[in-house]
């Protein structure tokens, strides 16, 4: 057996998100379709870890075993003839037996894209539309609060009853405006679900000068549950890079 | 009666083209409901030029006339509140009565994005894929040929049979390549119908070196029919600025 890492954009729009789900279109189901096809029976794919509704992905990653013989520039082309226009195989790559998409990763990288200019009907399922002023300088600063190891719990989903350790740490956080589009972009070890759209919310609510930085101390760490209920649209979010 | 300029831009993926038509979905047809809705009686607009399926427009302009009295950011606002969010008014100005968005366009600017990188599946209704590779050079030395007065009868649509004047002006044809998007940008008088894409159309024939510029030269000028053949897809045109 082989096994074969990918790396795989795909424009989350019409997507219920990654993970396979009864009726309801999604990008896992559509990659093991395509799987399905090159080998005539059912192939499971592991991936870094889902993205939600709505949430694209320019360097998602996922692997699967395979026991065909083609080669990466050929799997590339097989899995891409036999997917949707929506999603795009970037590279595939021959990886050793022990390699895991989700547990060797180190860290990820996602973008966070908002319009603070003028509405782009072109851009309405790429960027978040936001027509209030928002001062970049005081979200960049206020990033920094989520900068280091911190407990997420109030930063996440509630739904995320299968996880017992809310403890994250992001390396970097950065906000930064050109030509109207404001970019949030944060390196992390891991995410919880909702957790970058969680963190942006709280920032556009301070960016926006409708709160202080006591909506992220307040809850940040915290053990009490006090789910924030800032919670940045999805479709302005970009899974960007997956590092390991 | 107040006489009304609007900048719209529109996501042309989803439309049938600009003009309005039986049992198809069309961007003047939106515009008019949503005017209609504003009046409740019947406002027929008068756009510079159609666009086609799949075309999209960041200023496209057009005039409507009417008895309101609302200010021209009102009538930015009630237009955007009335339009799907494919669809945007960009500004509504106050005109003369004599002003006519079509008689008195002095230009028309249209870009056309060629993607020549990786595909992203985020783009796909809004750049041409092109896999081969393209000379970015010769395509815009090419382009030069279409600088200048011309009959352009064997660039364009044979639908066109109402139209009698073939003659068209180019005031400026450049072709850029950044980040692996090539951008064919061409500002004139008018346009034909499919005369931007064929003109692209012929330019990319250049750059693959699949053919020389004889496919150009041997068309342009010529009063015998013979139309090309080259026809750059609609996914990757932009009508950008109409000039008065």
């Amino acid at each position: 057996m082989t096994r074969v890492k990918c790396v795989v954009s795909y424009d989350g729009s019409n997507f219920n998100g990654f993970q396979i789900q009864n009726e309801a279109r999604t990008v896992q189901e559509e990659i093991q379709l395509a799987l399905f096809k090159i080998h005539q029976e059912k192939v499971i794919i592991a991936a870094t870890g889902r993205t939600d509704r709505g949430v694209h992905a320019l360097g998602q990653v996922f692997h699967f075993d395979t026991f065909l013989t083609l080669s990466e520039d050929e799997w590339k082309k097989a899995l891409n003839s036999n997917l949707p226009n929506d999603i795009h195989i970037i590279s595939a790559e021959f990886v050793s037996d022990s390699f895991h998409s989700r547990f060797d990763a180190k860290g990820k990288i996602y973008a966070y894209y908002l319009n603070a200019g003028e509405y782009n009907p072109l851009q309405r399922q790429y960027v978040y539309q936001y027509n209030r002023p928002l001062n970049v300088e005081a979200m960049n600063s206020a990033a920094q609060l989520f900068v280091g190891t911190h407990n997420y719990l109030n930063f996440c989903s509630n739904k995320e009853s299968e996880v017992k350790d809310f403890i994250k740490t992001i390396n970097s956080f950065e906000v930064t405006i050109k030509d109207d589009i404001i970019c949030f972009r944060t390196n992390g070890s891991g995410f919880l679900r909702y957790m970058v759209r969680m963190m942006v919310g709280n920032l556009i609510e301070i960016g926006a000068r409708r709160k202080g930085v006591e909506i992220i101390t307040s809850r940040l760490d915290s053990k009490q549950i006090n789910t924030t209920s800032y919670n940045a649209p999805s479709e302005g979010l970009y899974l960007e890079k997956v590092e390991y």
